[in-house]
């Protein structure tokens, strides 16, 4: 659906899609959780429009290759990039991609996983891609922000509750987001961490990602955060 | 306040109280996780009534060291239990513990971690006392079920809904149950997994614990774990 029209206009209003990584108030402790990129070979699952892929090149990536569904996605990442002797953008499905083995130091992976129906065989594929010594990073929707019949806040009593049901019936949910009809998976969050061990990673941390005190004082915007995560990072090595 | 009178009264009342590990929905997903414990050492840290503690001599354990604060449940797991050859109880405060260093093949605990102030330490001590090959295996109350204002079900547009908040915001949460004050603490579910991993330990499995649909056809009074797990297992090894 990335390359439905309606979607396309919502998604560039994005602070995200505006600012890139600097509108992505996750970014820094999800940076924090990357090893040093520079003379590294980095995959980058869903690249979007290409920010990571980009500050990556930044950071000395020695190659980023650059993946991701959408043409219309893509096309405006080599847009975006003037230099193109590190990123390799390029179009492949990620519920059937095949990668090399051993080719790469770090896989990342920004907010596509929870649409993936075969999130297990990207997994492996991406594990037996990294060399021995790589790493993944990854966010996705969180199980909280995925699960509900009905993803928006209510009120009870005064408070902002997040109205939680079905948080342990895993499977399709349809979201009328930016274009209606969007298809995402609800996983539960144990799934997800044991999915990524399954596949022989080592959990290395997972981040519920909620505003620290501080971010929250300069963005007040970010409350319902603290109330119901949107962002799930887990970092594990091979 | 396991010792206070009325929390006791309420206590022995519940379903897990009065059948042992049979009144435990979860426990058969709990044991698969565990490995044979035959001829092994085992630490059942909060032993409660010593349902487990008996189980595993049942197992053939070679000895299984049960620690509990409560001595009210002492006595009576004492009560309960007939050979004493391989089960010894003793009262300690898990937040306080000391053990010995690489003496045991097996941990276990069920359902009193979120009663910690000092996790961390906890399983640190757990991962410096279990020998190479050893593994942990603990159930805790749900992030889910701790995090909330209000931990009760609500109605909306006709469903039953967990009204969440403040999962973000960890700490103390008091609670009327049984008795009324209990204080409990709050982690989100990655700081649970980050926490196990910060100690030393390697994650093999993170289980929200759901009814699966043949116990859920057989006890329809689960259905509400499907919408808001109240357990969380994690099982990992040294």
């Amino acid at each position: 659906m990335y390359d439905d029209p309606e979607f396309q206009a919502g998604y560039r209003q994005l602070a995200r899609s505006e600012q890139g990584l600097a509108g992505a108030p996750e970014w820094p402790d999800v940076a924090a959780l990357l090893p040093g990129l520079s003379g590294r070979d980095v995959i980058d699952l869903g690249c979007g429009y290409g920010a990571f892929a980009r500050w990556a090149a930044e950071q000395g990536a020695a190659s980023v290759d650059a993946v991701d569904l959408s043409q219309q996605m893509l096309s405006r990442a080599r847009e975006l990039t003037s230099d193109d002797s590190v990123v390799t953008y390029r179009q492949a499905d990620l519920d059937e991609l095949d990668l090399p083995a051993s080719s790469y130091d770090v896989a990342y992976s920004a907010l596509v996983l929870h649409y993936l129906t075969d999130l297990d065989r990207l997994l492996r594929t991406v594990h037996a891609s990294l060399r021995d010594s790589g790493t993944v990073v990854a966010t996705m929707e969180h199980p909280l922000f995925t699960a509900p019949t009905a993803a928006t806040f209510t009120e009870l009593d005064g408070r902002r509750v997040w109205p939680l049901d079905r948080y342990g019936d895993e499977g399709v949910r349809v979201r009328d987001w930016l274009a209606p009809g969007v298809r995402k998976q609800h996983r539960m969050l144990g799934t997800l961490v044991s999915g990524f061990v399954g596949a022989g990673f080592r959990i290395r941390r997972v981040l519920d990602w909620v505003p620290s005190p501080e971010l929250l004082a300069a963005d007040p915007g970010l409350a319902p955060e603290v109330d119901r995560p949107t962002f799930l990072v887990i970092a594990a090595d091979r």
